[in-house]
């Protein structure tokens, strides 16, 4: 059993085949209202300031309208807002996560018996 | 409007960091299953020989029994098969996929028709 964790297993849903935004995107536009910036946020995640501009790139092309608004500002130096229609989104997105999860809770309890207790990874892909 | 588009969840099942099992290597699984080896599996997939042994390698560890046996053949050479208890798995984490699709299916639709029409990524991180 995985209950000596602190990892207890989670459940991450993703949404579509071209992801147009995904638990990454979605935790990436909450540093960005959190902190103020793109910079900021890819510090806050760990990653460079160049693949978080990509990602917020490929979310606002993703939508009808952008997710995210930076200023201008020399490399990495603008600050960066989430628009109503970022936060609308991500709300969305969120609620569909929560229900989602909660719709396989049984069976992620069933799931969580057949992981070996002692696994880590760091080969993080799907 | 995205209908055209695979929009439906997929799931991540994460022990930590690491993915236990999610829609790459549950696919690379259904890909062993049909071409009967880990190379017919990785060129059917577009991906290296040494990738998709790698998350074979990762899967087998995640869970309490392997989902697949590969016998030594050489480089590349050798068949793999799927496991009872792979076969197992991947049934319960599909189930899960299409019920926790089924649970947010009306949202889905409202999701979808904010999603650009023309979007398509070569980017698809999440």
């Amino acid at each position: 059993m995985a209950d000596s964790k602190n990892s207890n297993p989670r459940l991450r849903v993703l949404m579509g085949s071209a992801i147009a935004i995904g638990p990454g995107k979605a935790d990436l536009v909450d540093a960005i209202h959190r902190t103020g910036s793109i910079s900021g946020a890819a510090r806050e995640m760990g990653m460079s300031y160049r693949r978080a501009w990509l990602l917020v790139e490929a979310m606002n092309r993703s939508f009808i309208d952008p997710l995210i608004e930076a200023s201008t500002g020399g490399r990495g130096g603008g600050g960066a807002r989430v628009t109503d229609h970022g936060h609308a989104i991500l709300k969305r997105y969120r609620d569909m996560e929560s229900k989602a999860a909660a719709s396989v809770e049984p069976e992620m309890k069933e799931f969580a018996a057949l992981l070996a207790p002692d696994f880590t990874s760091d080969f993080p892909d799907d």
